[in-house]
């Protein structure tokens, strides 16, 4: 087994690289929300002076791309590579903001999960000595989410309270060889779990269990236990997904519930009509990229594990009948 | 700049990690072509007997990841990450095939350009010492894409001859630090390249300067000519877009033709009634670990330059009038 390898899931990164500039972007509703303040841009129009909703996602992507690296204070040809997904087909939020950047470009698809995946992904690429600085970033929107996945927003459907609301919302990373805090120090890289349910209206509960084996694990690989961290937060479970993870963990005799939140529940207060929580791969994403890489910055947070969830399932897959596959990675992040 | 990068966009694997298995599953009109006796497995139902080709997709994918596995004999729990993408939205082909296996998963999207980017990324995961060995897949099926990027077959539309026909076929690959051959010696990873074509149905032509942009950029960065090479194998450029990549390097001052292929022009014969060519994940996929792998380990290629190349366009973009993003990875594999 390679040196670098803790247990059976988890990398020690020996050289921890630094994430050392992010930028966050979000729609308006999100702007309304209790970490209004701790945001780089809210925009107040879905459509960001668009013509479509999906170019004011990619506008969203390719704007906290480029603040990132200005916040890096990097120049912007030391960013070596580019590591991007979204919850759009084919990826096209990150593929066109990788054309318009002109970034050696490494598309990633891990849906709700995909900040995770990239600071994963980027963690390990900076830590071999294949690059000295990679930007990672994902997006989501409301509107193009709900018309891909769902149904045309024109149709004014109801949604049941189980129903999670995609958040508009770009988040960027840039992370650096360089000695600065805060730092990646481990990473849990997860397996699909899927407990057979086929719900796409409520996601919280298709998406626990894998967050409860990829939290489990990261455990018992680094054994550390959850008084460890100063806050162990999931990417989307809202507000459903997020008792069943706590209860799964305490079954398996593992007690988080001192040290644990989820952005899905962070970003919006409950009295702003969002069902069960915040979803999308933009919630974790921005979450991190405003309210805790700033609170780590200020040191009210020091030690952070950012488990970031996603759902692998398609429309296609929905209609053929299939359940929902579920992935977590859980990045641990600290001021060393 | 880290000591393992060449030039501007080329890594140098130090320990040049082995591809020490490899499975491909072809459809029944790639089993009548000229490579037919190079695959592992020909499969004479579109349906592989699921119920949807969709399912038959992601079996394919499932099955040569195990027979991967299996021809690199190694046990199955010694293989720590599963690193694959396929074309389907949300690369429901991965997702499935990564629950069904139980393989720690990274999903990663780069349409065609799959097979290059994931050989990449597990070459690093591997040569970085995150993990010793690693498994890499991808898929497409004719019937899938058709019906996801262009019409229901049941139309019977009618295709223009620069059309490619989406390849039948899943390939995967075990990479590991073992001291075997053929290796991955170096990877230069591509930008985006669009030339502003928009037409989904000459996809060849859009992806051939993201192609030159990486060839050319992978002799500049090792100082390498393409003597160097006793193959260079573009992914899926096809009759159309093989002549202009060629075109375009003569104008930049470097001739390949003389080393220079092309997948979806190996795998079909012209009188398949395949149009320009095959193309597809699966097309550099099973070519790779059909023909080109076995003739490296018979010695009859020594260094090969596998570039795959992808068009990152989705129907949604095509229909708001965008044009065709499009990338290609650059993989050298050698024995040494």
């Amino acid at each position: 087994m390679s040196n670098k390898k803790v247990g059976k899931q988890t990398i020690m990164l020996e050289n921890a690289p630094a994430i050392i500039g992010v930028a966050s972007i979000v729609g308006p509703k999100e702007g309304q929300g209790p970490l209004k303040d701790y945001f780089d841009l809210i925009i107040n129009d879905m459509y960001f002076q668009e013509k479509s909703w999906e170019k004011a996602e990619r506008k969203m992507m390719k704007e906290a791309v480029e603040m990132a690296i200005k916040n890096s204070k990097l120049p912007y040809d030391a960013v070596e590579y580019f590591i991007a997904g979204d919850l759009l087909n084919q990826i096209i939020s990150a593929g066109y903001t990788a054309r318009d950047i002109g970034i050696p470009f490494l598309g990633i698809y891990g849906a709700c999960s995909t900040m995770s995946e990239g600071l994963a992904l980027g963690a390990m690429i900076v830590d071999g000595g294949f690059a000295e600085n990679v930007v990672v970033a994902t997006s989501s929107h409301f509107c193009t989410a709900e018309r891909q996945f769902r149904f045309p927003l024109e149709l004014g459907n109801q949604r049941p309270p189980t129903a999670q609301t995609t958040v508009t919302g770009a988040g960027a990373a840039v992370i650096s060889l360089k000695n600065d805090n805060p730092r990646i120090t481990f990473i849990t890289i997860g397996k699909v779990i899927d407990m057979g349910q086929k719900n796409p209206n409520d996601m919280g509960s298709a998406m626990a269990p894998a967050a409860v084996d990829t939290i489990f694990r990261h455990f018992e690989d680094t054994k550390r236990s959850p008084d460890y961290y100063d806050l162990i937060v999931t990417g989307d479970l809202a507000s459903i997904g997020k008792d069943i993870a706590e209860d799964l963990l305490k079954e398996k005799g593992l007690d988080i519930s001192n040290k644990y939140s989820d952005c899905g529940l962070m970003i919006f207060s409950p009295n702003q009509d969002v069902h069960a929580g915040g979803s999308g791969c933009g919630c974790a994403a921005t979450v991190f990229c405003g309210y805790i890489y700033k609170e780590m910055k200020k040191g009210r947070f020091n030690k952070v594990l950012l488990v970031a969830t996603g759902a692998l399932m398609s429309t296609t897959s929905t209609q053929q009948g299939e359940s929902i596959p579920c992935i977590a990675h859980a990045v641990a992040i600290e001021n060393l």
